[in-house]
C-alpha cells in the first residue's frame, strides 16, 4: 500500500541524503520529500542523480519561503535558486513557508496586515520565474501558534486566497495535517483547494498533547496524538488528489531513533490510519 | 482614561477576591471581571456584597463550559450554578470556555466535529436557562493551539455561527486579543460580531514570543509582545461596543510580582496603546 507514500528528509533528520535515499529505496517508499539543507550537503546535481539513482521520486521540495524580510533582493535571489533546484531535482512542487512577522524591521514588526501584503507582493515577483521553469510555489499554510516567526498564512482559505491571482500551475497550496486539523472551515477549504486545482501535496504528521516545550518538535508518528487521519485523508481523497503523501515529522524523540525503526513504523501507520482512506468514498 | 477598564482577578493571581477589589479600587478601576475560584473562595453572597460595596462592576463571570464530556447532567448542572452565580454577581457576561476534545472517552476522542456538535447540543440546553436569568452565554473562541484540551472553537467566525440559532442576549461571543489576533478573516469577523449584537466582552493581554514551554502561561502585559493593540481595538471600536475591556493575564511573572505594581503598569500600558483606539474612528 506504500505506492503513493513519500519520505521526508526531515523525518529521519540524523540520516544524510544518502541514507535516507538508501531506506526509502529498502522499505519500498518509492517517493522523498527533500529539504534544501540535506540537498546542499550533497550539492544538488548529486542529489538529483543519488534520487534518480534509487529510483525514487521527488514529492516536494522544503522549503522556499521567508518572504516577509525587508531585503527584497536576498529574498527573490534565495528563492529563484530553490526554485532552480526543485527543477534540477525533478519535482514540480516547492514548499513555502511564508515568514513571520520581520522581526529584523523595528519599524513595523506587530504590523501583520502589511508582513501578509510583503508575501503577496514577493508571490507576483516569483511566480513567473517559477512557471518559467515548471516549478510550482505552494504556500504551506502553518499552525497560528506560528504566525510570529514562520508564517503568516495560517488557514487553508488564506493561502487560496493569497494564490488566486496566480495560474494554479505556477501556486498551488499544501495541506499538512497538523498545521490545519483544528480549523472548523476545514472541509469547505480542502474541497476548493480540489476545485481550483490548487492541491499540490499532503503531509501527514500527529499532534501531540501537551504541545512539546519548543513547539516545533511537536509534530508526532501518526497514531502517537489526535488527528483523525481517516476524517482529513478523506476529504483530500475527494477532492480526487492523486499526488504524494508525505510523512515530515519533527519529533527529537523520533529523530534519536534508529532510522530503520522509524520507517518500519511510518509504513505500519500509514498503513493502518491513512491509506485506507486514500481510495475515494 | 481608566473608566472603561476592568481587572480580570487571573491578571492578580495571588490576590484574594478582597485585595484584588481593593486593588482596582484604590487605583481607580471601575469593574473586575471574576473567576469562578475566587467567588467560590469568597461565597457568591460575599463576593457580590465585596464588589457592590467598593462602588464596582462586574464586567464578565469566568467561566462556564466544558461541555464535550459525556457526563451530560453533571455539565448541565455545573454551568447552572455558574449562571445563577453570574446573576447574583450582577454581571450579565458569563464567558464560556467550551472545551477540548474529551478525552475521557476512549470512543471518539478524536472526534472535532463530533466534540463540537456536543457544544451545539449544550447550548441549546442551557440557553434558555440563561436567557430566564438574564445571563449571557459569552462563546470565547480559544487559540487553536487549545483546541485539544479546552476549546474546540477556535476562531470568531466559528463562534458567532454556533451563536447564531440563538437570541443575541442569549448567545454572545468575546473577543481575546491573545486568541485571535493571528486570524485572517478578523476584521471581518469582529464587524460581524457587532452587526449582529453578540460582542459581550472585549479581553486584551499580549501574545509572548517564543512562547512559553506551558502555554497556558504564554499571555502577556500589553506591549510585551507581538499584538497590535490599536488594530484590534479600533476593529472592536468601529462597531460600537461601549463595554469594558478585561485584562486578563496568565502568566508565571506577572504572578509573582507585586499586584500594586501590576495594576499600575497594566493601567499605564492600557492607557497608552488601548485607550486612545477606543473611541470610533
Amino acid at each position: 500500500m506504500t505506492n503513493r507514500l513519500s519520505l521526508n528528509t526531515m523525518t529521519v533528520r540524523k540520516s544524510t541524503l544518502s541514507e535516507a535515499v538508501d531506506g526509502a529505496a529498502r522499505h519500498g517508499i518509492p517517493a522523498v520529500g527533500l529539504w534544501r539543507d540535506r540537498v546542499a550537503e550533497a550539492g544538488v546535481d548529486r542529489a538529483a542523480k543519488l534520487v534518480r539513482d534509487a529510483g525514487l521520486r521527488v514529492s516536494t521540495l522544503c522549503r522556499g519561503g521567508f518572504l516577509t524580510g525587508p531585503d527584497v533582493a536576498a529574498i527573490l535571489d534565495d528563492n529563484r535558486r530553490a526554485i532552480d533546484e526543485a527543477a534540477t531535482l525533478g519535482t514540480r512542487e516547492l514548499v513555502m513557508v511564508v515568514g513571520g512577522l520581520p522581526h529584523d524591521v523595528a519599524e513595523g514588526s506587530r504590523d501583520l496586515a502589511g508582513a501578509r501584503a510583503r508575501v503577496a507582493d514577493r508571490l507576483a515577483d516569483l511566480a513567473p520565474y517559477a512557471a518559467s521553469r515548471g516549478i510550482r510555489l505552494v504556500l504551506e499554510p502553518l499552525h497560528p501558534m506560528y504566525v510570529a516567526d514562520r508564517a503568516v498564512i495560517s488557514t487553508l482559505g488564506q493561502a487560496l486566497d493569497l494564490a488566486a491571482p496566480f495560474d494554479p500551475s505556477a501556486v498551488g497550496v499544501v495541506v499538512d495535517t497538523f498545521h490545519v486539523w483544528w480549523d472548523p472551515d476545514l472541509a469547505t477549504q480542502v474541497e476548493r483547494a480540489g476545485r481550483e486545482a490548487r492541491l499540490a501535496s499532503y503531509q501527514v504528521c500527529d499532534w501531540l498533547h501537551p504541545i512539546a516545550a519548543d513547539p516545533l518538535l511537536s509534530r508526532g508518528m501518526m497514531g502517537d496524538g489526535l488527528i483523525d487521519f481517516a476524517a482529513i485523508t478523506g476529504l483530500v481523497a475527494n477532492t480526487g488528489y492523486a499526488g504524494d503523501v508525505e510523512v515530515e515529522i519533527f519529533n527529537a524523540e523520533v529523530w534519536a531513533s534508529d532510522p530503520n525503526d522509524v520507517l518500519a513504523t511510518m509504513i505500519q501507520r500509514y498503513d493502518a490510519l491513512v491509506a485506507p482512506a486514500l481510495q475515494i468514498g
